[in-house]
């Protein structure tokens, strides 16, 4: 049975009854549908918010194998709700580019899924296309401006680095010159065209904490410089107020369901490599203001969603976890100790050991945050005892606690044993959470904390790019915002190839960007995609709307 | 006071409440937030619509002054409903680039407007994002085939006709060049961006019947052709499938509410002067199964929207109208009779006599149809009574019923002379409408029957380009599909320039495009603008949202 097929036999709630569940009623949210649901901000509330318990859940190095960290965030939440804890599930909307590519959907999988699976990974309430068009707005706002004769702001295209978005795997709009045609159809310059998760905007909104705030990021997105080197910020185009407009429904939470039909709020989608990769500060705190337990996940590895959802987000907006989750599998301890993909299904408890050191990596990172970390086995078929056994041992040797979550096949009911251990772990109160370095430091001590203590590098070397940035970066007064790092994901290094726990090696920072709207720094250390192609044969060709006019054929 | 300061006054009903008059429950409905739903296609009923009363609304050529066909429209429906007829106003969904720019809203004006009017003039539903989904996805898949080595159709990247689209006012996608950047991004091609309204799926969604009636449309787009000059389509790509997966909800008509609390159906929206400019099919039969009257409306003239809402809508989904509304303005007629664009507040009889011709072969083209036309005089508070009866006058000569509306100040109000004259003509049940041509003649006869029965041309002159395209419509059996002239709106001629009644033009057809999908053919007569550009200061630099998080500045 495909994940589809598991969704499509489950039986929706009417929305109304999960927000019943978190004390709302009817008249309180907006519906979408009949599923779905935007949630008013002003049921936000930081007194009940500091009350809930806030977990993490993160992951080991990804590998081609899969981890599942979105499958145990929903198993885990049904679980708890099992154990009488009132928790939600807080997650981050899919991008819709991939679904016609090869990529599955980001819903959770078997038994753990978030539903209507088909709406969330579609269009869903309109949130990404709001932010691609606000995104968008202000392209074509910068480039009116340069063809403008009476209200020209003097900007240099050349250096303008506002690109354009899109929510498509569309290789062919990554490199592109625009403004052909002649005089009247705007100035010829270079550019390109991102997938909309990719937007600052995307950011933006996710580290926002209410419109005014949201429109204050806008106005200061960086854009690029005069003739006469003067920097030009997005409310020099005055455009802020539109853009701002144009996102006031899409920075309300979406509410959902789970399949057993708990609470789920699903909202913003930033990449984990270029970005925070974490749901919106507003989803996280609307979850928490609800409920007593809420949990949620930070994109790809702890090295890069886990530390920006600490640096960045928590310390933001004051958040603080009581306990993070590091989602293992054994198919993937097993890539990382060197077995081939293909070998994944057969046992090999050799490559389980050899694999535990990406595994302990990140489990000494989170300690470094002061939080003890719950290991979660996501099992699959495939498992057997004895390679389960190699990180049972493991945990225990180190005083870790550990369970094994069958989630995909039992939903709540096989996440009972990790909600029992992520219980004992809140209730013991041994959580101090305090982030890894202070904001006011400068860029290159930040950089160089995050490279050597979570990356385990050995310093940091700039490139000619790197240092010219910053330089820009210290001019412009940027230099106070925490870093959000580009980095290849599948190692713990910049070096993809590097599985395992890399050491010795130098990261190298070959550019620097600055996100002044979203309020980041971003070093990046290698070729990040921002725009995902579709391989020859994609997705798209099997997906289909049948006689009944329900969607087949997606996943 | 601003149309957005009126429809702020106004209380608004739940959408449930304007269902209700609709016949519809809670459960029937779809909602997206408190005052908007999405209406399901199972409501069209074949036989009930054949009882309703569809009533189109059109107007004189377009002049700067404007004429307010949206705004008699929902006046004209308020009136009926005043008179106990049970009454829908069925309309186009506005475009949200132009909102940017300098145009106004297009829902409608002072107290015959329908809301929530920032809504519908913003992201709506996400129909028209849905719409740009299904049309760049088509794109990236075309260009993604283009690369590929293992699935190549062949196709010659030069003869690729299908463009992408992007709803904004942005003149730099105009003309671009994709693909650059090396091997990895795609083949290095020219294209360039539309306005999303004037996608051709935009077209295709509003003539569609159902589901399966879209999908094989959208199967039928016409792509370009491979290096052996083999037509490619949509199919041939295996697309068809995900753009309907895609528009699965954009189907489905959105209901909202007049000023006055009475049901409006907004979906769908082609421009008139590149496509058919009417809302969707299915929105007009969902009005017409719902309701004894229903008021529609057609974009720019009555040469241009209303010419195809018959020869084309009509013809290919069987509706009938009963009533056709000629929209005029005594400014637009003075501005027809010569007078300057500044001066049209100061009366001028003769001016006003002078404009009358435009009127009156407007007339003349309704009585083609078989249907005897209502002049609605759109009254201004400039407008003097001397200059309202050269109109009364010349209606009276030619016996035609006439009504002054007065429904911007108003409402349904001033809307029940109007009204009355429109119940008359329907129960008098003197219409008898039959279209101007028959889709199997030859092309070129039914080219030129529009031109110089509609248009009042000499005769039809062929361009080189024009010559070669009717060639390959007949080559590809593609002409036995209706015309839909891409025209200046500005005159009933191809020349923009020409005001009043032309006479003794010839109607030049540069080139033709094939619209295979939304199944008809566009002979071009003059530049045509997909993409318009923002001005020096754009609207934008108003729009803001204030502290109650309410948008201010739109219009």
């Amino acid at each position: 049975m495909t994940d589809l097929d598991i969704a499509s036999q489950c039986k929706l709630e009417p929305i109304t009854k999960i927000a019943d569940k978190l004390g709302l009623n009817a008249e309180e949210i907006e519906m979408y549908g009949k599923y779905k649901a935007k949630l008013p901000l002003n049921k936000i509330n930081e007194e009940k918010l500091n009350k809930s318990k806030l977990i993490l859940v993160t992951a080991i190095s990804p590998t081609p194998a899969g981890e599942g960290k979105t499958t145990i965030s929903i198993g885990l939440s049904e679980g708890l709700n099992k154990l009488g804890k009132q928790t939600t599930v807080v997650l981050r909307e899919p991008s819709l580019g991939p679904v016609f590519g090869i990529k599955g959907g980001a819903t959770g999988g078997g038994y753990s899924q978030v539903l209507p699976m088909e709406d969330i990974n579609l269009h869903f309430t309109g949130d990404f296309s709001a932010i691609e068009k606000a995104h968008n707005l202000l392209a074509a706002i910068i480039d009116n401006n340069l063809q403008s004769k009476t209200n020209s702001l003097g900007i240099d295209p050349r250096t303008v680095v506002w690109k354009r978005v899109m929510d498509l795997n569309d290789r062919a709009l990554r490199n592109v010159v625009i403004g052909l045609g002649g005089t009247t159809s705007g100035v010829p310059r270079e550019t390109g065209f991102d997938i909309t998760a990719a937007s600052e905007i995307m950011a933006i909104l996710c580290l926002s904490k209410d419109l005014e705030n949201l429109k204050e990021r806008l106005g200061n997105i960086f854009v690029g410089y005069t003739f006469d080197k003067k920097p030009i910020y997005a409310r020099d185009l005055k455009a802020e107020g539109a853009m701002t407009a144009l996102l006031k429904d899409a920075i309300k939470p979406n509410l959902v369901q789970t399949i057993e039909g708990n609470p789920a709020i699903i909202h913003g989608g930033p990449f984990a490599n270029i970005a925070q990769g974490t749901n919106t500060v507003i989803a996280t705190k609307m979850g928490m203001s609800l409920s007593d337990y809420t949990v949620t996940e930070a994109g790809f590895g702890f090295d890069l969603g886990g530390e920006k959802f600490f640096n960045i987000k928590c310390q933001s907006s004051g958040l603080k976890p009581k306990a993070v989750v590091l989602t293992a599998t054994i198919r993937a301890l097993k890539y990382h100790g060197g077995a081939d993909l293909q070998d994944l299904k057969n046992s090999n408890v050799e490559a389980v050991k050899k694999g535990l050191p990406n595994l302990e990596k990140h489990l000494e990172n989170i300690q470094k945050f002061g939080i003890t970390p719950v290991i979660a086995i996501n099992k699959f078929q495939t498992d057997d005892e004895e390679e389960i056994k190699v990180i049972t041992d493991f945990a225990s040797k180190k005083e870790l606690p550990v369970a094994v979550a069958d989630v995909w096949a039992k939903g709540g009911e096989g996440a009972l044993d990790l909600g029992n251990e992520v219980i004992k772990v809140i209730e013991k109160n041994h959580v101090d959470f305090k982030p890894l370095y202070d904001w006011d430091k400068s860029v290159e001590e930040k950089i160089a904390t995050i490279a050597t203590k979570i990356y385990g590098a050995e310093h940091v070397e700039y490139g000619a790019k790197a240092r010219a940035a910053l330089k820009r970066i210290y001019d412009l007064k940027l230099d106070k915002l925490p870093i959000c790092v580009a980095k290849t994901q599948k190692s713990l290094s910049d070096d993809p190839k590097l599985l395992g726990r890399p050491k010795d090696f130098i990261l190298k920072v070959r550019e620097i960007e600055i996100a002044a709207g979203a309020g980041f720094i971003i070093p990046i250390t290698g070729d990040i995609m921002r725009m995902p192609g579709l391989p020859a044969h994609p997705a798209s060709e099997n997906i289909d709307v049948n006689s009944e006019g329900e969607i087949v054929g997606l996943f």
